[in-house]
């Protein structure tokens, strides 16, 4: 296993301008595993109650996903309920049921331990601090994170960012955990803080990366029908780090290509209920989505050849 | 003369939460002209008032800016006075007096009316027809407009979106003009009111150019020390007409650089007071930005030349 993704699975109830649904298969791991699950070998840890659909479960295998790590307790599984405003943009909580995410306490098997990329998505920083004492010398871990944890529990927030190489946050909270408004500045707090570089996202904007001594910035792609936004950030983050195992390498480049890979998995999220678009994608779709990405943000002729301009534009 | 801008000139005054500043030199075709200067001959039609100081228009005759068509009339000069928010995203309007801007009604010479460029800075969509009825074929124009015109004067508006070939808004003039929220289907209706292309200007988020079967979008150029965000959009402008009148061709990658250059001018308006740091530039600065920009956005190696890669993130 090259990817082992810690998080929440949920099952949502979401209430878009263009319709609702009850029940969508969500989740912070659910989205990044199965938006990695295109580009390696990926394993999930999470908690689900004893209410959760086995078709759901079924569903998360035939993406090739390793669920031995979601383990299944007495109780309900994880809900929330969330409203769309008309632009999509406004999104208002109106039901949060922990259920059995209030225990979880991720404990990782033997060959958990030793993927070489993980992945924390947004849960209790101390339970992303346990997961990381219990890996083996992973070779790359990101981390997400959200307001509730960089106001509630700060101080194990800033325990776990010192062991981390890469944090996906987004605008909102990068300017919350640095305290500061400028982007730039909000940057260079937070790598002070520990983690190697940091991607802003910032939604239909596009997303920033950063790093010791460099600045990749790149828009969004732009999605003429966005339908449902819920899980689009964990959709950036697992094909951000699906890429990146699937190279191998963490230069500048892989991680400005993972970026841009990032985006291409959030732009097919969002134009369905949950993760149904994302989960019945080809990776052949994801390329050809990659050459289109090329078409709409290249300005300098780096070759010279002429007849590769002509080709981007066609 | 290459370039001829229309549009206001005005006496600004500026709160930020940096500090404030009265009579600062402001406008849309001030900040246009100053923008567009470094990159070809500019001509700007203006009115001003009496009391207009002769240090200002002594100061736009060094950036090479023909004054001709700045008329001074008796009166006083178009005076706006706004304050920033803390984020410098928000603004509030304090105060505007039109003066003698009121009764702006701008006669073009002749050598103006032969002007292969033409910018129609944001004035009454009526004034701005006028102009164009005056011009004796112009190779290209581009317009801006803001919400005033568009809520009071659309059919004026549709009048003059008819006869160019570039409009040149922010986002939420767009969503307003389209009457819809999403910035793809917002194109797709201002591009059938006319225009055979529309910019999306972004602000500290970047800007898109939609083509009849293109789209370009791009980030804009991270500034760590935003200090007066006043004139950005017209500097932006001013940049993108500027380099298209430069380099005289008006195909996809010219207007695609082009919008990256008028990011640029913006990129160094916003950083003091007015349009301070915009009138001393120097042109090797802007092309030392142009690089910088490229490094921030480069993520594919159309060269295979591993050197160049290198080099681009020196």
């Amino acid at each position: 296993m090259r990817i082992l993704v810690v998080g929440s699975v949920a099952l949502d109830s979401v209430i878009t301008p263009f319709g609702a649904k009850d029940d969508v298969l969500g989740g912070s791991a659910t989205y990044s595993c199965i938006a990695a699950s295109y580009f390696t070998d990926t394993g999930m840890v999470a908690v689900i109650g004893d209410d959760f659909p086995e078709n759901h479960r079924e569903f998360l295998r035939t993406k090739g996903i390793d669920t031995s790590g979601l383990q299944q307790v007495p109780g309900k599984t994880f809900r929330w309920k969330g409203k769309y405003g008309e632009d999509l943009n406004s999104r208002t909580t109106l039901d949060t049921q922990l259920n059995v995410f209030a225990d979880f306490d991720p404990e990782l098997s033997p060959p958990h331990r030793q993927c070489p990329y993980l992945f924390l998505g947004n849960i209790d920083p101390d339970l992303q601090y346990s997961v990381l004492q219990q890996m083996e010398q992973p070779r790359f871990v990101a981390c997400d994170t959200m307001n509730i944890w960089i106001d509630n529990k700060r101080e194990s927030l800033l325990k776990t960012l010192h062991k981390i190489d890469l944090l996906i946050i987004n605008d909102e909270e990068a300017r919350m955990l640095a305290a500061t408004s400028n982007v730039l500045h909000a940057a260079k707090k937070i790598m002070a803080m520990g983690p190697k570089r940091l991607v802003v996202k910032r939604g239909e904007y596009g997303a920033i990366l950063f790093g010791p001594r460099t600045i990749f910035s790149v828009p969004a792609f732009p999605v003429e029908n966005v339908f449902d936004p819920t899980g689009a950030g964990d959709s950036f983050a697992g094909g951000l780090m699906g890429y990146l195992a699937n190279v191998g390498l963490e230069d500048e480049f892989t991680l400005r290509k993972a970026v841009v890979y990032g985006s291409i998995m959030a732009s097919f999220n969002v134009v369905d209920f949950g993760a149904k678009r994302l989960g019945e994608l080809t990776f052949t779709e994801i390329e050809s989505r990659y050459r289109e990405f090329i078409k709409i943000t290249f300005y300098e002729n780096f070759s010279k050849d002429n007849e590769m301009k002509l080709n981007l534009l066609s």
